[in-house]
C-alpha cells in the first residue's frame, strides 16, 4: 500500500521551516502532496504560480514530493486524492490551539483522515511567512531563512534601499 | 432574590456549543439574557434579526432565557438590566487570556458584575462561529454542530455545490 | 430553591486569594461550603483542625459560609450534601489545564454537578499556599497576603530568625 | 520497507485514551511496538507483568501491535529494534511543552528517530493514568474510561466501599 | 560606558502599563529611547505627533527618557543609535509567543542586540491600547488607566454621550 | 554606579543553557553573581562544592562573574549584597508562569529588586538539569550540552555501561 500524505499551507512565501517539515514528513509517507490552499479573500504577496514554482524549485531533489494547489475543504481534496494523512508543523502553544481546532473539525468532517504533528528544527521555531514578509519588506536580510530562489524573488519584490 | 445573568456574544451563527453553555448557565441563574453585541465595524454573515430569530428558535424550550441585542459597553447594559453575572465559555488557553483581559476590564469598570467561566461539553471544544462560517462556506457538512434552524439558514446562504 | 456551592481545597494555609474567591462565590450561591480535602498521603504544614479554625476565623463575618472537611471523591460528598456547583479559582494557564481535567472528570462522574471558574483579584494572582509556606519558612514577611490569624500561626511555626 | 513505530509510556494503568492512540498510530506504521518504560525509582500501582498483560488483552484484536518493556534510553531501544518513529499523544498545552522537550532531546541523541504527535479522541482529552488511579482509589466508577480487563483489575486493587 | 535601551511600540494610546514599564526599564539602562514604530498600513487613532506629545508629557519627570519615532526595522534603528538593549513587557502567554518570535528574529538579524522582558505591575496586566480604544470608544471611564493628558485627549476623540 | 545582578538557580548540573544566559546577563550588569540556592530538602546529584567548582571552571574566562551560594530568601541575600537585578531565563510557557509567580512574590517582598527575563539561545531551549541527569543516568551522550568539566564529572557519576 502506498501511503499518501498532504502538507497544506499558504506558503507566502515558502521558507526553510517548511522545507524542513517536508523532509520530516517524507519519513512517514511514500508520497507527500505539498498543497497550496487557494484563498479568495486575501491578496497574497506572491501569485499562486510564483508559489508553485518556488516550492517546486526548492523540493526538486526530494523523491516523492508533488506540488499542487487546491480550493475548498481540505477533507474533500484529500478524499479525491486518496490521501490518508495530514502533516502539520507545531512550533508554539498558539499554533497548537489553532491546529487542534482545525484537526478536530477535519476529523468530524472525515474521520479516516488523520492529522499528525511534527516539530520543525529548533533553528526555525521563530520563522513564519508573515514575519518574513515584514522583515523583507523593511529591508531585512533573510539569507539562511529561505531557499535561494525565494531569497531572489523577495529581493525583486522589495528592492533593498 | 432573582439572579439575572447575561451570556453576551456575536453568535454569527449560533451553534451547539453556545446552546450547551446556555443550559449550563441556567443552573446558576434564574434568568439568563442571551445578548447579541452590536458591532458597527464588522459585517456579519447573518443580520441581527436573523441571529435573534435563530437563538429564539433554538432556546424556545428553555425556561428563563431571554434573547436580545445591545450596543455599547456590556457593563452599562448589565447595570440597566439588573444583571449581576456574566457567563462565558472557556475552551482553550487562547480563550482564557482574551476572556481574562475582558473580565478584568469589566471588573475595573463595574466591580459588582462578576464574570463566571463554564466549560462547554468536550464534544464542542473545537467549535467556533468563524470556523463554521468557513466550513459551511466551502461546502462542508455542519450537521450535529448547529441547531437545525441554523443548519437550514447556512444551507440557504451557501447552496451546496 | 437554595443554591449550595462548594469551594474545595487543601488550604495549607488559607490565604487572602482564597478569601477573595469565597466572597465572589457568595454572589453565585446562597450557601457556600468551604471543604478541606483530606489527603492521607501528604503531611500538611497545618493539621486539619488548625486549618478548619483558620478558615472559620477568617470567614466569621460572611453570611452563608460553612467550613468542613471531606474524604474521598468530591462528587460523592457533593451528592450527599445537595451541592450543585463547584467553585474554583483560575489564576494562570497551568491552573486552567489541571482544573479542566478535574472538572471534566467530575462531569463524567456526576453530570449534574457544574464547575464554575472565577478569577481572583489580580493582587492575588501570584499567591499560592506552597509559595507562602516557602516564603514564611525562609523568614519572609507575608503580611497582607494572609488573614491575621494565619499570619500569627505561620509566625509560631516559623519563628523569625 | 516495513515502517516500525514505538508508543512508549508507563501505562499505569492503560486506558481508553491509550487504546485510541494505538489505533491512530497503526494508520502511520506497519508495526507498532507498545513499550512500557521501566522506571526503577517509582513504585507503580500495577507490576510490569500486570501492565503487559492488560495491554496485550486490550490490543489482542489489533494487527501489527507488539507489547514489550524496555529499560534505559528510548533512543537506544529504538536503534536496536529498527524503529524510526515515536508516537505520542498531545492533549493539552502542558503535554505539549514536556513532549517537545523530550522530542528535541531525543532528536539530539538520535536524529533519524522522528517523533510524531497525534490527538486523542476528544472524549479522552481529560484522561490520565494518574487521575484514574486517584478516582478508582477513592471509589469512583471508571467504566467507559478503561478497557474491561483494566476495570476488573482496578476493582481488585481498590474494593468498592 | 553609557547603556542605551529602546522601548518600541505603537502606543496608540500610551497608557499606565507603558509608563510603569519605562520606570522599570530605567533601572537597567542609563538612557531609554521610547520609540514609536511608524506603520504605514494601519490608520492609528492618534497621529504620530499626538502620540509623541502624549508620551513626552507623561514622561516629563523621568531622567534619561527620550521620545522619538522610527521607520523600518528595529535592528537598523538600534544600530544607528548605539542601542544594545530592547525592553519589552510580558503580560500573558500570548504576549510571550509573539514576543519570543520577534526577539529571535531580531537576534538572527543582529546578534548584539539583546531583548529583555519585564513584568508590568499586576494592576496593569489587563491593559492594552486596543482594549482602551474600544472601552473609551463606547463611553467607558478609563481614569486611572492612562495618564491624565491621554484621558483628556481620549475624551476629545470620543465625547461622552 | 556599578550595576550588580544575580543569576540564582540550583545548577545540578550547570549546562550550556546556563552559560549562554550568563553571557547575555553580562550585557546588562557590570557584575553578575551566579548564586546556588541551598535547598535543605532535596538531595542533589552534585554537592554544593562540586557545583561551585563546575560553575567557576566554566565561567573562568568571563569578566565580572562571581560564583557563590546562598541560603534563605533571594530578596534578603540580594539586599545584603547590593544587588538590584535578578536575571532569569525563559524557555517555555510553563517556565513563564512559575517565573512570574516567583517574580511577583519577590516584588511584593522587595519592590526595588527587578526581575528581568532573557531568552536562551534556541539551541538550548530543550535543556534542563533534570533532563540531563536522566539522560546521563541512562547512558546518553551529553556532549555539546554541558561544559567539558561537567561532562567529565557526569561520566564519573554514571560510568557508561
Amino acid at each position: 500500500m502506498v501511503r499518501r500524505g498532504i502538507y497544506p499551507g499558504t506558503f507566502d512565501p515558502f521558507h526553510n521551516g517548511h522545507l524542513d517539515l517536508i523532509q520530516r514528513g517524507l519519513r512517514l509517507v511514500d508520497e507527500l502532496v505539498v498543497a497550496i490552499a487557494r484563498n479568495l479573500e486575501k491578496t497574497p504577496l506572491f501569485t499562486m504560480e510564483e508559489r508553485l514554482d518556488m516550492i517546486r524549485e526548492a523540493t526538486a531533489g526530494l523523491r516523492g514530493v508533488q506540488v499542487t494547489s487546491f480550493q475548498g475543504l481540505l477533507v474533500h481534496f484529500a478524499a479525491r486524492e486518496g490521501i490518508t494523512t495530514v502533516i502539520r508543523g507545531l512550533r508554539a502553544v498558539s499554533d497548537f490551539e489553532y491546529e487542534f481546532q482545525m484537526a478536530l473539525m477535519n476529523r468530524k468532517l472525515r474521520d479516516e483522515l488523520e492529522t499528525v504533528f511534527l516539530m520543525p528544527h529548533e533553528a526555525y521555531s521563530y520563522l513564519s511567512s508573515r514575519l518574513l514578509r515584514e522583515v523583507a519588506g523593511m529591508g531585512g536580510n533573510v539569507r539562511g531563512l529561505v531557499p535561494s530562489s525565494v531569497e531572489k524573488r523577495l529581493a525583486e519584490k522589495f528592492p533593498r534601499r
